[in-house]
């Protein structure tokens, strides 16, 4: 499959995009207009500095208000499209993008349209230029690309054809099925974006919220098993435009763009099988379980003296280095002090347990994914993982035997022999993320690790609006909150506290034996429990023990949810968490009380009382 | 006007909205119950604290879904209500937002919802408390005030009456003449929220893009004007949901809702006259011209290189302070290198001449604006002045007599005599603006200065989308277009340089001397001419001065707009601009150009070659 990307997707100047596609593995770029105006490089230097970097120009677009005039204006067209026909010459450029008129149409004539567009067709054939034809969905009177293909068929020239633009098509619910009566050679261009469900008017939605594939709501491996179905070859554009991906980094953008055309042509390779031409990633499925989770700071005591609260198992340091493992069930907590001097404690990587771990490190590869290093001495068992887009290291190990403890386990020495804890295992895991990377945050998520969005909401903190979008695996094994920072926090390194959530089977107890030990729940307000006992019919004593603990609790037609939280330490907090029946949400209405109460609490806390 | 400002509208715990709500001067607040949820004090010590600051609690909002039930999830409803009056009488408040059904109403009849309310009301009774039904846009039956009113007169009940909130009644198009065929003391409780025009959900709209009165395009005088007819004399109350405000500082969101209060009540005094019951603001109008601009820097040589190569004259030095005069033709640049250690050259200050200043100073005092200060020597002209939200300093001056030179200028001393120059005046000041403080200038320009916003539009840069609001005097001699830079540039000081536009009379002429002085404008790609050529029928010659010049061309059917740049040297560069016949822009198309061009030359430029 040809990729290519239209220029107007990134930031920068054009020849800082030119050099981004092509380090991103683009086979070409579609040119935006202005993109070129505003360059100081000639035509020629252009086309010369993309064949160069390996880059085709694959489209010149876009030429605007071409068809549905009158005689006069017509006119006025064909001057103009002469101009960049000649400009599209310099530029080696043979197809045009040429939109349904939405300023100056008059005439409301498929007829009238086609005999402009044979008119102009048979004009940029003496430049060797073809015209893709598209309807806007805000066209005037053209805004479906059944009726642009027709319009098309009726003009009847070979330099006359369609260009098919997954957001006009699917923003307006047209079914895209009739692609495929389109003739492959007839559709001149291609052109993908997503995005999210939005009620609003078509053309800001379209300006301002266009998303990679992948990352949105629209179904373009569907749409894509048309095109391809079609007969269409060419290329595999994308045509994104998105006000974050404007003024967020070039080059990692490209990457990231360039990852949603491999995943999406994986997902059409598995839908068509040989017929698609192309081929699937290696994939191993969704990871089963979180294997561990791994703390850094320069001192890590806090956090022992807290897991040592709750029952964990110190199970030795690491052989060669300052690193020691912490284990209560099937959680396991890895604190590091390497090369840590000055940090305070976060979470700085978490480890997956996956059938095939050979597998998921090429699939990343193919997904030109960033990875995570680590360095491994004789003996030790090598773990491959890649960088999340917010800087998260992600690692991937086997699952030990029977669902034991994994291989890496063993590096670990001079433990405790292993205590009984109320603690079972690993609930969840929240990243914060600043604004501008929680796009390629799903999508990194969603194709590398096979783990898709399962829901979005949004709770009110003290320093304003946090959106949350849930990560999460088929079976609810693995779960991952995704938490957007507001914008005026950006700039702090983890503007909102990660934090890990441990499952327990009795809460009750975890909490009280807990306390015994000298843990300080982080306090919740007396009006939440007035407020708590309004909204359900709850018992006084069942009550009066949330209050007396510091839990918090949750109801839904499926079950109930308790929790806790600890202070923050560094950039990080825990959570303990258990659920009743099939409860399967995150206390997302607790959310806000719990920020209230960090951001009341924020000096420095002590975790555990010495 | 007795003033109020929902806790929903402010970021922070609810104890610091509370000091920044008594502090801004409003009169009391309403309490959006989950920000007494996740409070840690009781409901009687934020009783206690709001007494102690001056403020009355005058509504507890919302409860929901509380009519249109069947009598099973109705006896819920009473539990809660319950539940809810008792924590209302411990904060001492009287009057409770009920909103019309959006989750759980089942039956759709008047008369049902009615009896509801009636038993509510009765309930409510008992604790001495008033209810306040709402129609919300996107309640499923009730989405109208008109019917609201209905099934409150319906429920015939004393401590039944209701609401109004503008968004709900303006967002859905409703005429708000109605208001005054409600009794005023049936309205129990009054809500204010402007909003930009948007077309999109209403819900989303509601949640997000609420606006403080004066900076969205609701007629909120007209709105107000109806309440007051009808009676109300309660209080006005502001309830914005708006993802800007729940992020910035507290203190200074506070004041300027408190602002936007103080120009409503203004507007409405002056279109009711005594009727209205409060008094309009003191005022002169908006101001007649640009005064100066005040350029600061440690070393202002750059500039003055700069305004030679134009023809400005140097009228000399103050007579007690290190600060320069330049003038040509109406333009007045004063060079400032007071406590300027270490600053390069920025725009620190904007002065106006305005027919009456004491009049403007108290106005500005009343709308509650920090005011700038300028030390003033024995024999000076003493400048009032305020800041604007994003600090550049604004003062205002007597003009001068029959138009000539204003009084303070005579403190400049030793000057050369006064050149011949093209350049005849300030024609626009651009002043870039952190996303953050956007519509709080808006205001602010609006309110203090009687300078509205004229025009907005969006211009691409390589850092991504600045949207570009225009603030314009009736008669079009001030223009400040405000540039909101994108997010992802906050937190640097000047994220978009700012820049002074100089009219001229004959642009080549201006262009072609500067230039033989040694200017070097800003260059402008051959690529743009191409494009120039291709778009507007230009004769060869005017086009090559254009080339040969860097100037940049701009056409509407009201006429011409030829204009140059100057390199950026530190925050800020220069325009120099030509208005031929009714052109009323501001080149929107070339800014694209501009901004590459900018980011093409961000090393440090010289102004002019040495």
């Amino acid at each position: 499959m040809k990729t290519s990307i239209a220029t107007v997707c990134l930031s920068g100047t054009l020849a800082e995009k030119l050099h981004a596609a092509a380090s991103a593995g683009f086979d070409g770029v579609e040119i935006f207009e202005p993109d070129l105006i505003a360059a100081p490089e000639s035509p020629e230097e252009i086309r010369a500095l993309a064949a160069r970097l390996g880059l085709t120009l694959d489209l010149y677009q876009p030429m605007r208000d071409v068809e549905g005039v009158d005689e006069d204006a017509f006119r006025d067209v064909l001057r103009r499209a002469e101009a960049k026909f000649g400009l599209m010459q310099r530029l080696g450029i043979d197809v045009v993008l040429c939109c349904s008129n939405v300023a100056t149409a008059t005439i409301d004539d498929d007829e009238v349209s086609a005999s402009q567009l044979r008119r102009l067709g048979e004009l940029a054939r003496g430049y060797g230029i073809r015209i893709a034809f598209e309807a806007l969905a805000w066209g005037r009177f053209v805004d479906d690309y059944r009726r642009a293909w027709r319009i098309a068929r009726l003009a009847d020239h070979p330099a006359v054809g369609v260009c098919l633009d997954s957001f006009h098509i699917l923003s307006r619910g047209h079914d895209p099925a009739a692609i495929e009566q389109i003739p492959g050679e007839k559709i001149f261009f291609l052109q993908l974006a997503d995005a999210p469900a939005l009620s609003m008017d078509v053309l800001s939605w379209s300006r301002h919220h266009r998303l990679f594939p992948g990352e949105g709501s629209f179904d373009l491996t569907r749409f894509l098993t048309h095109v391809v179905r079609a007969g269409y070859t060419g290329p595999v554009s994308l045509e994104v435009f998105n006000d974050t991906f404007r003024q967020t980094d070039v080059r990692s953008t490209a990457v990231h763009a360039r990852r949603s055309l491999r995943w999406l042509e994986d997902a059409v390779a598995r839908e068509l099988g040989a017929e698609a031409g192309f081929a699937p990633l290696p994939g191993a499925g969704a990871p089963a379980a979180f294997d561990f989770v791994e703390i850094k700071a320069e001192d890590t005591s806090s956090i022992e003296a807290l897991l040592e609260t709750v029952g964990f198992t110190p199970r030795g340091k690491h052989r060669t280095k300052p690193v020691t493992l912490w284990t209560a069930g099937a959680a396991r907590v890895v604190l590091n002090e390497q090369h840590a001097r000055g940090l305070d404690p976060h979470l700085a990587a978490l480890g997956f347990a996956v059938s095939d771990p050979a597998a998921l490190t090429a699939r990343a590869g193919e997904l030109g994914t960033p990875f995570a290093y680590r360095r491994t001495y004789a003996g030790e068992q090598a773990l491959d993982g890649a960088v999340a887009p917010d800087g998260t290291e992600i690692y991937w190990a086997p699952q030990g035997d029977g669902g034991g403890e994994p291989a890496w386990a063993a590096e670990f020495e001079h433990g405790a022999s292993v205590r009984d804890s109320p603690v079972v295992g690993i609930d969840h895991v929240s990243l914060g993320q600043p604004w501008q990377v929680i796009d390629e945050a799903i999508l990194f998520f969603a194709s590398v690790l096979e783990l898709p969005t399962a829901s979005s909401t949004e709770v009110a903190s003290p320093q304003g609006l946090v959106q949350s979008r849930v990560i999460q695996s088929p079976d609810g094994s693995i779960r991952i909150p995704l938490n957007v920072s507001p914008p005026i926090l950006s700039g702090r390194r983890a503007a909102l506290p990660q934090h890990v959530a441990f499952a327990c089977d009795d809460i009750v107890a975890l909490a009280r034996a807990a306390r015994a030990r000298g843990l300080s729940p982080l306090p919740i307000p007396q009006n939440y429990y007035d407020d708590l006992a309004a909204r359900f019919d709850l018992d006084d004593a069942f009550l009066a023990t949330l209050k007396e603990l510091d839990l918090v609790y949750d109801r839904d037609a499926d079950g109930e949810y308790l929790h806790f939280y600890t202070a923050t330490v560094g950039d990080l907090f825990c959570e303990f968490v258990e659920r009743r029946g099939r409860y399967d949400g995150y206390g997302a209405g607790n959310a806000p009380v719990r920020l209230s109460a960090q951001q009341a609490g924020a000096e420095p806390a002590d975790i555990v009382r010495a």
